[in-house]
């Protein structure tokens, strides 16, 4: 599984403070813990604060670039603000993320390829959330379709088949899951698969519970990588046993620790 | 998920010395605590140490259903032991196991007709255990065919894909939370599905994680049963939650304690 930390966000209050403040220390502190933690790449996004986002994401590229080179993953619904950041990105890059929409993908597609950035895309359209799996599957082929068009290879794509709270969409859980194993088939090469995990226990009293045990059913069923809290190490342990029963890890007594020592 | 508690086995030192002694307490203990922590049925095994197992099973049956009505499942290898135990159950039972060998089919699965008891049918035969999917389904569809020829409705069959430890067969993993998938589509109305949960984790460090992770995988794949610990909470919690994603159980913020009180 390729672990997308998800803490550098200016939602969160630290986030949005040290962005404010240009705090580069507690920036660093958060990308450099959530890569001790397993980590393989970064989500950086400004949060609905930011009074410029333009100029923040390039910032906070730039901050973190300082101490790692792990992939950024780029993250807002304004294509200026990616395109900003990829700017001066200089370490490998995702692009998160256009929808279905064809105005979105025919600006983000060509960026994605002209960076040489890998890009998610999310099954979800102006019309609204899919309400089933089909839905998923026909949004799924408009985006793959989309990126053929533009020449934009199906395995630089990480298709997100939208996860749903469980506490109210709990009869879609086996779809949003199913999904992801049937964006594995859509194309020759498939296309990579990708959810936003912690949207599935929103509401809900036992959160970290509701996560790992969604995202070990997510793994079974192929999912490639996860934007996720690393330092939720229960969650994380789940990651890496689901790897090693998935015979992705080869088996060592110490397996959780060799992971981490990756 | 239909959880099938373990621990009154005579391989345990605690219920060994308990059977010997004739220590009803004990006995009753462990079958109470199962099920206040959620267990639907128990497993009732004399053990390897049982000088006469034929009687020892008798004593536990009743001893067991002085305290609960609650579905008892008759663990032995010997054909002659489980009739034993048959003869003086009151409560729903199941007969754990027969093989996929016509020899012990011809004498279980006309038993089970006689008594009513559903029936564990484990994927392996003389031969030896099964290497991969195709040699499991092979089996089962035996073990089918034969109950299908003595009448017994596969409703009442519970097809054993015979979990291995991740730290000798990390390979087969996929194969054998596959063939629990592809059993329920052997015959129409399908076999139910079971496994032994702990033999997963043999040998390892981290059992609990590893068995937890495991069983997670197996309820996506439609497990029906599993004999298990139910006094490992997390493990516990993790059977609950599973079927809260998998929409077996409604949704709500106590839905754990929900489950227990039910």
């Amino acid at each position: 599984m390729f672990v997308i930390g998800e803490l550098i966000n200016g939602m969160y209050p630290y986030i949005g403070k040290a962005i404010k403040e240009k705090d580069k220390a507690t920036i660093q502190k958060y990308a450099l813990s959530q890569i001790q933690a397993g980590a393989d790449a970064l989500d950086i996004n400004c949060g609905p604060v930011s009074k410029d986002p333009l100029s923040d994401i390039q910032w906070l590229v730039e901050v973190i670039q300082e101490v790692t080179e792990k992939t950024l993953v780029l993250d807002s619904s304004k294509p200026q603000v990616i395109e900003s950041g990829l700017k001066v990105t200089k370490n490998k890059v995702i692009i998160n993320s256009t929808t279905a929409d064809l105005e979105k993908l025919e600006k983000l597609v060509p960026l994605a390829k002209q960076y040489n950035a890998k890009l998610i895309g999310l099954t979800i359209s102006a019309k609204g959330i899919p309400q089933n799996k089909d839905q998923r599957l026909e949004l799924a082929a408009q985006i793959v379709a989309t990126c053929a068009d533009i020449g934009f290879t199906p395995e630089d794509l990480y298709l997100d088949p939208i996860v749903l709270p469980v506490n109210v969409a709990q009869a879609q859980m086996k779809d949003i899951l199913e999904s992801i194993h049937e964006f594995k088939i859509i194309s020759d090469p498939s296309p990579k698969t990708i959810i936003g995990l912690s949207n599935v226990s929103q509401g809900s009293s036992v959160r970290n519970l509701i996560n790992r045990t969604f995202l070990i059913m997510a793994a079974l069923f192929g999912l490639d990588a996860a934007i996720l809290d690393p330092l939720d190490k229960e969650l994380m342990d789940a990651v890496i046993t689901s790897d090693l029963i998935l015979n992705k890890q080869i088996y060592c007594d110490r397996y959780l620790e060799a992971y981490r020592k990756k």
